[in-house]
């Protein structure tokens, strides 16, 4: 007689399986339904009879008892740690709760760490397992749509820093990104319109058609249609994975994955990590972005209107805090793309099509004005 | 009329030049006298406008200036940041430093970070090159003999933590080693001692002819002679740079030039860190480690012996602190080379030729009663 039941491995539900191909650290984002509670689902193939699963308070008593039954399908120990949740955590404080934990439970090299949360939880887990004894394996399982769509892909890991945002960090892939759209049920539709953000931003940036698409099902994503959100997740996925593939340490093409971000940085930091989801500030930043892109002659002033249109339907801020003009360029200049001070833009040469590009401060300083209450 | 003096360029001193072959991560290692002065000596190639020295309050004052001098013919900004001195600081507080300094200064992710110093300013200004903006180029400019044949090759960075020592690191890989053989002057007869010790290890694990070469310049080494130095250094670096090139991330080989850092770990861990040099645990973990290849039936007693009288004569203890057997253990228990709990040691298989090993906990507690006092 077995000592414990067997786990029942019901029929697969139907997967999307897309790549991201890096030589010998390519890996898989599985995207569908009921994937949480699915042992094959959730299996990361590594063999390690030690897991642990990091979460965040919020997350944790919806889903963690879950993935830790699933996984105790392939790991003899299956322990969690559920951190306190924000990004004003994002912090080398938290980021040491892991390796306190790692380290007093005993977890060795062969050990492999689940990221079960949204962005914060992702970009953390992800970075402390690029350090935990120089590098141990990891999965994302995002469970917000901007985690889904944006930052559990591509392995970019990071904390914040007060002077600035994702400034402590590691290129670092994982082992797979298991996303469950079910998972998107309890979220807040606050944290579904910041990740709309994130999947608009890959209209402008790389696929126009897609940003026609996202125009017509705008409503159906805010409500949660599941056969919306797939396309929008599979989509976001497709474009992301093709960018990185090219350049996965962002000396190049990756950087125009920040449309947005170097105006919402500056939001994200100026009013303090935590006041404005990141999605939030990435959406009020593309507004800015496209306008710049519109005063540098790229594109004309219906195109911007189009995508800023667009970010409010979305039910996301499209003017920014007050901070001044000379504070947002106090806070771009160090962004991680500003070289020899001078910050750097991504901006729309076309629609579908971006770019980097230096832009004079007094032009940056107008669209500031006119974009911010 | 130039606005400041334009730098000579005296002829570039006799310099050895070994290669670490790790394909598009392959850099190379110099090693003479008289380099630190040299500005061609210290040229990283990498085209950057900012460079950052990072050492310590020890060290600033002999060699600071003078790298800073040296470089300014490379980079139009360089500056210089001293961390308090010893492996007590090297920590999470100690590395947040880096970072303060980095973001204060506006260093962007074209910088060159240079780690002036020993084992411990290289791991942990590796370790920071490593995260800062998720990466930017190191070099390092080892000051102490430890670091000129073991640490700063082979790009394994880290910081400590309270429960075990470079628990949180990465690997990653210089841009150059610039070893100067003249900043081994000024170092205290006991660092000297402790360079030594890895120095040693090379012979029983890789190279049984290097050992007798050890043994007949022994006192030549200690009394600093440059030739015997220098020949150190070079074959020192010569195997390192052979085991580092056939397994970069320690999956297999690697591990030997860990050999009585197993036990040694578990000295600095035991009495707080700092309180022995690292080289002073190594060496003494070495006379343990061979004293347990004896007690494993894979090599006589004479030759255990040989070495711990090796150890003995480069002014190294060879009798741990008796922290207990039970304790011992503890502490090895969390060793990055432990797997599922089980400790694993670098043992000698026959004179030059090493390999990991289990072994039961009975024969290491034996080992450690008889070689702690």
């Amino acid at each position: 007689m077995p000592l414990s039941p067997p786990i029942s491995s019901p029929t697969l539900p139907p997967t999307t399986q897309l790549r991201i191909e890096l030589a010998d650290r390519s890996y898989d984002i599985q995207i569908g339904c009921g994937l949480l509670d699915h042992p094959d689902a959730v299996a990361c193939g590594a063999r390690s009879s030690e897991a642990l699963i990091v979460t965040n308070t919020t997350v944790a008593p919806l889903y963690a008892a879950r993935l830790q039954h699933a996984l105790a399908k392939h790991h003899a120990r299956v322990c969690t740690i559920a951190l306190p949740d924000g990004e004003a955590h994002k912090d080398f404080e938290t980021l040491n709760l892991i390796f306190d934990r790692l380290l007093g439970d005993g977890f060795d090299r062969k050990a492999v760490v689940y990221a079960l949360g949204g962005g914060v939880i992702g970009d953390m887990t992800g970075f402390a397992a690029a350090c935990y004894m120089r590098g141990v394996a990891y999965v994302q399982v995002p469970t917000t749509l901007l985690a889904q769509v944006d930052s559990s892909v591509g392995g970019k890991t990071a904390i914040n820093h007060p002077a600035g945002k994702n400034m402590i960090g590691a290129f670092y892939q994982p082992l797979r990104v298991i996303a469950d759209l079910d998972t998107l049920d309890t979220l807040p539709d606050r944290e579904i319109s910041a990740g709309l953000a994130e999947v608009i931003k890959y209209g402008p940036i790389a696929d126009d058609d897609f940003l026609g698409w996202i125009e017509q099902h705008i409503d159906a994503l805010r409500a949660r249609d599941k056969a919306a959100l797939a396309h929008a997740v599979r989509r976001s996925c497709e474009i992301k994975a093709w960018v990185v593939g090219q350049d996965e340490r962002e000396s190049g093409l990756r950087a125009i994955l920040n449309f947005g971000h170097t105006f919402g940085h500056a939001i994200e930091a100026g009013l303090g990590f935590g006041a404005w989801l990141h999605g939030e500030a990435v959406g009020c930043g593309m507004v800015m972005a496209a306008e710049l892109s519109v005063r540098c002659g790229l594109i004309d002033a219906t195109y911007a209107a189009r995508i800023a249109r667009l970010i409010e339907r979305a039910g996301l801020p499209t003017r920014g805090p007050r901070l001044g003009a000379a504070r947002y360029l106090e806070l771009m200049r160090i962004d991680k793309k500003s070289e020899s001070g001078q910050i750097r833009f991504v901006l729309i040469d076309a629609p579908g099509q971006a770019s980097l590009h230096h832009a004079d401060d007094a032009l940056v300083a107008q669209v500031i004005d006119a974009n911010t209450v």
